[in-house]
């Protein structure tokens, strides 16, 4: 199985708020930020349209392999972006997507909106 | 691929309260009723400990196939299972997941907490 990890970033999120049609979207600047830094390795950073956690964005998803999918709410595209690429580092550096809870991003602990078990390989 | 529809409960759900060790769960009370009912053709019900949507319980997720993957909170288990395998159903007929709006549960529109795209097949 692939075990590349892919990080899911809504680029269509306005973080609930009104965004004039010319401005750049929270969600956009965030994959823009995400997109320039070097992603750590096995980790892929992907756009998507609308994850649907509108009102609590920016939001970021990772997944890949045989690992949990985690949710992330309330991503700010400035400050968090760097915390993000660490948090997606533990998570690929797992097997199952569980970063151990001492080692876990703080935003992460308090931010998760959902996580969703691996495919059964059946 | 697996075109099958998996539907994912939460059994571990209190709805974010105190629930005395000698009661069942909520979540394990809606699994309970979901896998007495007939499912709809092509829908599997799973029982999952920890969605980690446990404010917001009871919680249910819907992917399988090429389809996008949904979940929603605020299910309740005496009064929802009957909508919820309808939407499972309706969810299983398309082939992205995405249910027309028109078709969609009003629960389903109003308590989607997260969607994930189905894994790119590169």
């Amino acid at each position: 199985m692939n075990d590349m990890t892919e990080m899911l970033v809504c680029i269509k999120c306005r973080r609930g708020r009104e965004v004039p049609e010319t401005e750049t979207r929270p969600g956009q600047h965030l994959y823009d930020q995400l997109s320039a830094m070097d992603a750590p390795e096995g980790v892929r950073v992907r756009p998507v349209e609308c994850l649907q956690n509108c009102d609590f964005g920016c939001t970021v998803a990772l997944r890949g392999g045989n690992r949990w999918t985690y949710v992330f709410a309330n991503v700010d595209e400035m400050s968090h972006p760097e915390m993000i690429l660490d948090g997606a580092a533990r998570y690929h550096a797992t097997a199952d997507g569980l970063i151990p809870w001492r080692e876990r991003p703080e935003h992460f602990k308090r931010n998760c909106v959902a996580r969703i078990p691996p495919m059964e390989t059946e």
